[in-house]
């Protein structure tokens, strides 16, 4: 089997620096993966000539003579960038050679790049950006969380079928509840395009649970919807829990009482902290590809991009691929083998 | 001045053993303010008097024979309960015997009434729900919160003009910052929408300080959206703290020496659940009408529904119709005199 994870290690804000650390624990931790360090070997050369002594055969370099910036423009990475760290990585998977690839760059250049050089599944007209995030019990899958707005009421039914098969393949649950993101007031249950879909999953093969409130519930394995709608909800976690961590700090600093109390309590509060940490839920899944790529947030440290490293290799080695081309051959009623996903993932 | 609040007695879960608690705790600390209980007489009518007998002249019963169910739908309880607590209360302000109206009964037939009763102000094709949430420096008011979903780029900008004269009567700031909740995804800013918003919030005469990606930044005093994604982001936050708060007392509770850590640290774990706590924050203000309407959530205790009086107090007695009358007049380049409020809500 193809054991490679595409690592683009100069994406990010902090390049080399995080990413090499981080494939070191990986390859550590994880005794069967081998990495394909892609990036620019005057940087690069150094620290995989150490990591290959201490891993032999397990990883090598693959040279890019470009970066793509944290700011560039989709359209300008796609035209100008082709020997960039980010494409070469993904080129890794077209070609087989890698299972996944990884990148911490801009979101727009990776999804642009990977939608030209893998291209879509057939039967998906845009691919989504799916993330796992802590439940009240166990986790849940969100999609799409940016890369479409605008969406009709089709797409958010291949974000259904996409995030089912992802759940199926990463989560190893044999029937993902799928939820469709709406809102509860009395006067309107949703607008228009999300009641439509509300239909379109109730006629469909997956396991489709209703409206869903609140994400973290945990009354479903895939919450669905809308890209503006995904990112404001992420947006929102992300701001209200670093607003609650600030304030709960702020009230622990407050006297020399409450310092006492605090140093009592870090262990727990370490504790709860380690349990909704955000860096244990790195790594968003671009899926409806014909290959895996995982996104990493820019600005994270080794530990963080440890997760996304994780979630490639989970998505890479467990056909996520091909379960999204054979659960949307399920959906339009063929067989499987007709919508299979491009060799090359499968194939190295 | 006309300085009496209509409170919808019988609305919410649990009616009068929450309304009138929260009733006298309000007159009790407001020495100016009247109260009008609406209600069935046989149910409210010894509470009431209960009520006047300590705080003489402040208090007095207007009878309602029908009670809005909380799962009535709008257009039913328009029709057929035309002599309900709730319609009563909104009726008193129409009719200028109440600077402004509340109830914790449902939302979609509290908007239906409040709309059919007192009409929308000139130029205000949709009144929205505003809600005042906790932000790391100051407060944040956010519209709309579900009332209206498929919003256009003009619903937006009705939406930033109500929103910054709401600011202005209850918080007393002069040039509210109007923020755009957008997503920040390098790939596409918002959706078409969103973008021609921006361009009008941009030209209009309110103090537009852009994008807004994170509502608790404190970037914005007023942070514009579609009701639907509004309403996405407040059942975010609810459901998010919601879970924190359930993991964190787990964690306290795990073993005896985190059981002891945690009285230890009681006072100041009091002290930051105090500071965000969502009952302080209970009382979503109707605006775009010609009368002041405030919605409390349905669910509350006596404690959060004496907010959702104080924030109709606010709102009834800081001019809010009349202001948004203004801001709209600025807006369209006419006189205020010209679009002023219905002379109900300050006539009495």
């Amino acid at each position: 089997m193809n054991s490679a994870l595409a690592v683009d290690c100069m994406g990010g804000d902090h390049g080399v620096s995080v990413t090499i650390p981080a494939i070191q624990t990986f390859l550590t931790k994880n005794t069967v993966a081998r990495v394909i360090a892609v990036g620019m070997p005057d940087r690069l050369a150094p620290e995989v000539e150490r990591l290959a002594r201490r891993f032999p055969d397990r990883i090598t370099l693959e040279p890019a003579s470009q970066v793509v910036a944290m700011d560039e423009l989709p359209q300008s990475a796609l035209r100008t960038k082709r020997d960039s760290s980010m494409r070469r990585a993904i080129e890794l998977v077209r070609d087989g050679r890698a299972v996944a690839a990884v990148s911490a760059g801009n979101t727009g250049a990776l999804m642009a790049i990977a939608r030209f050089v893998l291209k879509t599944l057939p039967g998906i007209d845009r691919p989504a950006i799916a993330t796992v995030l802590p439940a009240r019990t166990g986790r849940v899958w969100v999609l799409d969380l940016g890369a479409n707005v605008d969406c009709t009421a089709e797409h958010l039914l291949q974000f259904g079928v996409m995030g089912a098969a992802l759940v199926r393949a990463v989560e190893g649950v044999s029937e993902p509840r799928v939820g469709l993101l709406n809102i509860g007031e009395e006067a309107i249950k949703g607008n228009q395009v999300v009641r439509e879909a509300a239909e379109f999953l109730a006629a469909s093969p997956l396991n489709f649970v209703g409206n869903v409130e609140d994400i973290y519930a945990g009354a479903a394995d895939v919450v669905v919807c809308d890209g503006f709608v995904g990112n404001v909800a992420l947006k929102t976690t992300e701001g209200l829990a670093q607003m609650l961590a600030t304030f709960l700090r702020e009230e622990f600093s407050r006297a020399w009482w409450t310092k006492l109390a605090a140093m009592v309590a870090l262990p727990v509060l370490r504790r709860f902290k380690d349990r909704v940490d955000p860096r244990r839920y790195n790594g968003a899944v671009l899926v409806g590809l014909r290959g895996a790529v995982v996104k990493s947030h820019g600005g994270v440290d080794a530990y963080a991009f440890g997760w996304a490293l994780e979630r490639a290799w989970e998505a890479g080695t467990h056909r996520l691929v091909d379960r999204v081309a054979e659960q949307l051959a399920a959906l339009n009623g063929g067989s499987a083998a007709e919508n299979t996903a491009a060799p090359a993932p499968s194939a190295g």
